[in-house]
């Protein structure tokens, strides 16, 4: 792989999402040497990949460089591979590029959709977690507009125009708000030869409520925001087949649709080579301790959406989102740092900012610590809290701009099918080799 | 194809470019009924596609959704389909959604790259004429970099880092000009693990001068700038073989390279059939007369690139840029309208506005009809016109933000690999289904 060897002991994080970067940069210029390793060449802002699916946003101010981000740090190395395997005894990890020794590995590399082993499912439906995924579904809500335009046959017709969203938690309520939101404003101006009336946004969830881990409260006013903008609600149902026309559910109910996104899941990234006993979290994520040390290692951590750092109050872990990655990230690359300098390390304690979910033009519901609201102001803090934490001063001018466009417009420029998604193409192609 | 019958003419326009949209503009709230075939469901900016291989813009801000520019246009059409065939006779055209009748055809297809019949390089080299082969190429130049660092083979490495650009008119000089600079800016910022000075870009003209359809003043200062940059350039020698590694030409001289860009020639977009007679001009392109009607038929035209009006003084037609193309499409809506109340066409005549080329931060070269310059001003001048020319007030704040960032920081942050490149995978998903 082509890293020269140091004078220090290297650090090797695999995965530049929020956990990745957060280390990395905690660790520059500190006494080691570091090498990041990612599929990609560029951070994802996964918080924002809906607005790309529904053509609100450019994929590119949701991306940032990651060599960008360690440029003009000392003895680090990016490399752009996959990673296949961790020899522990040999302290090793195997890539597509080739082996790497680590002295300390890090594994920040997410998760990735979970079908729960159902094939119909993982084969026709739409996944969302990767900007390559985003852009793929793009394509086909629109290709499934122009298509509905060419048949005569009403039954085709409203199963292209219906979309079938799974999974209520914050991913499939947003999803369901931009699509209800296209319906309103776009569609009957964009294709005046279509009834896009009849165009229906389904949420299926299989919990009791929408955004099962925020306050009662945020998911009462979720639905109520979700059905004033038209969106279909149902809860407690499990869509459990689906042929890429038909989906069946544990009920009598069926919908006929052409484009089915399936956001009721996510496991940890596999990677061959760790005991069965350290993937035993929900998902198989990472089982890790107080100081993220990988359950059965010594030397191998785990941080971010992977980690399940459980306790009696949190069976799960922390929630998946961005604020336990960073922290998790920053508070590792300190405890790394004490342990050459052979101080103890730290058990990591988790600042709960809170969680929120935007469901439309002026319509978010925010939980904070001590105090939760919903509507326009939650709508403002949404906004604010998602540039902040967006990378890079130019994706934030961007983005602020398209959000400011779209709410003056009542608009979404990016309606472009840039690539065609064919359904049953080879899948490595558009989703695996490039996600 | 589901298109209504309507009480007014019906006027088919194959393509959604300059030409295709000005005239779909005019015929707005005229007694006709119009309907817009695409094969992509948005207009492509073509001069800007060079920043979006280098990695300065977004696809999406050099892009514009078709269907928003005919919102509100009563009576009008569009189609996102591929045209395969034109039935003169029975005045029909067949597409890949069926076949469609018209009263008049306006064929606005523009061109493709024109290999001339080589395969090899047909097979192994990039184009750069749509928004999906300006993302391979993009994918592929920095694939190509991070590849680079792999390899402890000098040889290799050099022609990893080796580009080769055929092609000297503005397309060539654009794209070389960008890639000195990212070489320059970028690249030891972002592999201080890689000798980049050794990263070549080459330009391979096989005409006398770069720039031949501008003035001799406009090709010297051309030339000058991009070896300022450090760009070879190469005069009167022709790539006549390339297998993907080694380019040979008509001289001694080989490049070792894995990156062949081809930018040295266009063909008219292929229709079948048309008689041969019509396709005789230069690549192919639809021999025309002055009212842009397409030689031996009474209702078919030809406007933008793929139309040749030939005179004594320009034996090849006007340029192929986008002011000929949108002065033809009104020109022809007023003729059609014209033509529909019994009154006389008339003969199209191109208001000159000069042409221009930017090869880098500051550098740029005009030819105006009555003065030329070159230099800072002519860069500020060549801003202003694309801003000007690029659709959408949107598209247009996103570019101009982009370009102060980009002059500011010496930067370029769209450096994404979003989905990668890979030599020899179906080149209809990566180019053709997709271009």
């Amino acid at each position: 792989m082509n890293i020269p060897q140091s004078s220090f002991p290297r650090v090797v994080i695999i995965g530049g999402g929020f956990a990745g970067l957060s280390l990395a940069k905690s660790l520059c210029r500190k006494e080691v040497q570091v090498v990041l390793i990612d599929k990609h060449n560029y951070h994802t802002f996964q918080p924002l990949l809906y607005q790309v699916s529904t053509g609100g946003l450019e994929p590119d101010s949701i991306a940032y460089p990651i060599r960008k981000v360690l440029q003009g740090f000392p003895d680090f190395y990016f490399r752009l591979a996959e990673v296949e395997q961790v020899d522990p005894e040999k302290k090793t990890i195997v890539t597509s590029i080739g082996p790497l020794e680590y002295d300390s590995l890090v594994i920040a590399a997410g998760t990735e959709t979970n079908f729960f082993g159902n094939t119909s499912l993982e084969e026709n439906s739409m996944a969302m977690k990767t900007i390559p995924q985003s852009l793929n579904l793009r394509s086909l809500i629109l290709q499934n507009f122009e298509n509905a335009l060419l048949t005569d046959d009403l039954h085709k017709r409203d199963a292209l125009m219906n979309f079938v969203i799974v999974g209520g938690g914050p991913t499939g309520v947003e999803l369901a708000g931009a699509l209800a939101e296209i319906k309103k404003g776009i569609l009957p101006k964009d294709y005046p030869d279509l009834d896009t009336r009849r165009a229906q946004i389904n949420l299926v969830q299989g919990a009791s409520r929408l955004l099962p881990a925020m306050s009662e409260q945020a998911s009462k006013k979720a639905e109520d925001f979700l059905e004033d903008l038209g969106v279909h609600v149902w809860k407690g149902l499990r869509v459990t087949e689906y042929d890429g026309w038909t989906a069946k559910t544990n009920d009598k109910t069926q919908f006929e649709t052409a484009a089915l996104i399936w956001a009721a899941g996510v496991k940890g990234v596999r990677l061959e080579g760790l005991t069965q006993a350290s993937c035993q979290g929900k998902g198989g994520r990472l089982k890790v301790d107080t100081f993220n040390q990988v359950e059965g290692y010594q030397d191998i951590y785990a941080i971010g959406d992977i980690a399940e750092m459980s306790s009696e109050e949190l069976p799960y872990g922390h929630p998946m989102m961005a604020q336990p990655a960073l922290q998790q990230g920053r508070h590792l690359g300190k405890n790394l740092v004490a342990k050459l300098e052979g101080k103890a390390m730290k058990p990591f304690v988790y600042n709960d900012k809170g969680s929120m979910a935007t469901i439309g033009r002026n319509k978010a519901v925010v939980d904070l610590p001590k105090f939760r609201f919903q509507g326009i102001f939650a709508w403002y803090v949404w906004m604010f809290v998602h540039l902040y934490f967006l990378i890079g001063f130019r994706n934030r001018v961007v983005v602020f701009i398209n959000w400011v466009y779209n709410y003056i417009r009542f608009d979404r420029e990016a309606r472009l099918i840039i690539r065609p998604f064919q359904k049953g193409y080879p899948k490595e192609l558009y989703d695996s080799q490039s996600d």
